[in-house]
């Protein structure tokens, strides 16, 4: 059976697998959120953030609302990078106004040894139940992109027990204890590549590997750290495209580039030039810096012709390169999606 | 008069004026803070950390704390960025915990043209009564470092009006009002001049030109509201050597090299040799990573090494690749520092 055959808009898929297009396809970082006023109105009946993506219908509302709002070409499921550290033993909290919280946090093999693996029912139940009603009520209109924190991501949330400006605990642990670091980063590859087969089984089209903290390491500790996980996750999960989106990680891109992996995501201070002369065999995703979605209408279209101009024909997905931020205006996204749907590659 | 004849320790400007050296100096960013106990004990005393900087014996003193006790090649006065806006006619207090706050910002023209230049008489006065200070009670024992803000980094407080993870604000009236924002800009890049002559006045031998918040503007931006500021300062300032330290801008290296200055510091993802291909005048200082102060002291050693190692004889100026954090020990710079002291270039 042939996915693409069976969406109605298969650009996406079409640039991760190098076919021809005729223009970019666009979806955006955390299109799904805050800044759009559906999605306050749904959340208000909600009892938390947490309660909102374990309730398959609201997360399957929620990922809905920006096909329907903003008319990208993809949907991503609602969902948190966090359900991985609570799947194997590390629950967590979300703090309004905060962000994620941690009671327990992991620092020493003591502690590493209270994780477990997968169980036969997990809370990542409650991501396919929404994947699965996700993938019927969009009946093929567009693609489904699945996702996953990268290891290193998510180790430094175990670690540190909340967000971060340094991640300085997780880092230190690098440095002091770089057996315990492995054996935290193994435990979480191997919890990642059984969610990502089980959302490839639940109907994904596509995943996507956030890397959010890859820019608080150099490229030494990355390499150590970071990258073979990632590299081990690409390996491991075939059968789907695969996004790979290191943040920050502009000095490992050659190394990016070799993995079995179909595009890189790259965030807004990578010029698509630099990119380019790095990486040659895969798609690159982005790379609109966040507040351009503030700029003046003229400038919005303005920059992003610019930017679609600055890839090669057939190897741009169109994004910002990071996530919509909740002040942002719906009509000003709509506006950079619209750009993107009416430009024209030259023939 | 030749400072550096007077000088006991000259080695920072002699790397800065491309002389010999048979080690590389060592100083490190917030070398005088929080991490020192001697600090804490001091700071009770003072109401608040504006009132620290407020009073010349009591920046004296702290300026002198890392000379005596981390034994650094150089001191550098303490001080804060934001006595810039304060002295143009924009106030802010400092709240414990949470950072820069400032009871007004500057967002548009008519709160630009409540601004004023730098008076006769101003806060800036203090910094400089500090300066005399340690300079007359260094005694010749090491170089004096002064040091600004880079106007866009300024401009990001002036316009947000505190800290921010994205500084959303500044960045989104770049877009929106490109003419206020050179406008704001130019009356900052104004202001920092004076200062920065009055800094000289004052005696110090080097000054250091603190671009914070260069890692969230992209190449086109960067290159529009920042670098051509900065390019002025460099211009303008004269009679003692020039370092800039543009965070996260590994995408501006190539230009930043040709300022007009001495030294160009570097972050820690930037690696020496991405550095060195686009760098071939000036002298390059930094770029430990920041968290090798929480390693073992063997890592601590090991990485130290090879960090002057990867720099040219001569070319380098040893700190980290940001500054130190509250929670490090003070034993750990120290030995960092003794490592750099050990070191003998091969002849």
């Amino acid at each position: 059976m042939n996915q693409i055959a069976l969406l109605e808009n298969d650009l996406l898929l079409k640039v991760a697998k190098g076919e021809k297009v005729d223009r970019p396809p666009v979806w955006i970082m955390r299109q799904a959120g805050r800044y759009l006023p559906e999605y306050m109105a749904v959340r208000k009946q909600a009892r938390s953030f947490r309660a909102m993506i374990e309730k398959p219908e609201l997360a399957a509302e929620f990922t809905f609302q920006p096909i329907d709002l903003i008319v990208v070409d993809a949907a991503i499921i609602f969902s948190d990078i966090l359900v991985i550290p609570e799947a194997i033993g590390l629950p967590y909290e979300m703090i309004p106004g905060k962000g994620p919280f941690f009671p327990n946090t992991v620092r020493s093999a003591s502690e590493l040894n209270k994780l477990h693996s997968i169980a036969e029912e997990s809370n990542l139940d409650d991501t396919y139940a929404a994947l699965k009603l996700v993938k019927k009520e969009l009946a093929g209109r567009v693609p489904l992109i699945g996702f996953a924190g990268a290891p290193w991501t998510i180790f430094c949330y175990m670690a540190e027990g909340s967000g971060s400006k340094t991640f300085s605990i997780p880092k230190s642990i690098l440095y002091q204890d770089p057996v315990f670091s492995h054996n935290l980063l193994e435990k979480i590859t191997e919890a990642t590549i059984t969610y990502l087969k089980g959302q490839i089984a639940a109907g994904v089209d596509i995943v996507q590997i956030f890397d959010s903290w890859a820019g608080i390491l150099h490229k030494d500790t990355y390499m150590e750290f970071a990258f073979p996980y990632i590299q081990r996750i690409c390996e491991e999960i075939q059968g789907v495209p695969k996004i790979v989106f290191a943040k920050g990680a502009f000095y490992a891109l050659e190394e990016l580039a070799k993995l079995d992996c179909q595009v890189i995501g790259l965030d807004w201070q990578t010029q698509p030039s630099f990119a380019l002369d790095r990486i040659s065999k895969q798609a690159l995703q982005g790379n609109l810096d966040p507040c351009l979605v503030y700029a003046p209408d003229d400038i919005i279209v303005e920059k992003t012709e610019a930017l679609i101009r600055s890839f090669p024909k057939g190897r741009h997905i169109v994004n910002l390169g990071h996530g919509m931020y909740p002040d942002m205006k719906p009509e000003k996204l709509k506006l950079l999606v619209q750009t993107v749907k009416q430009f024209r590659y030259d023939s």
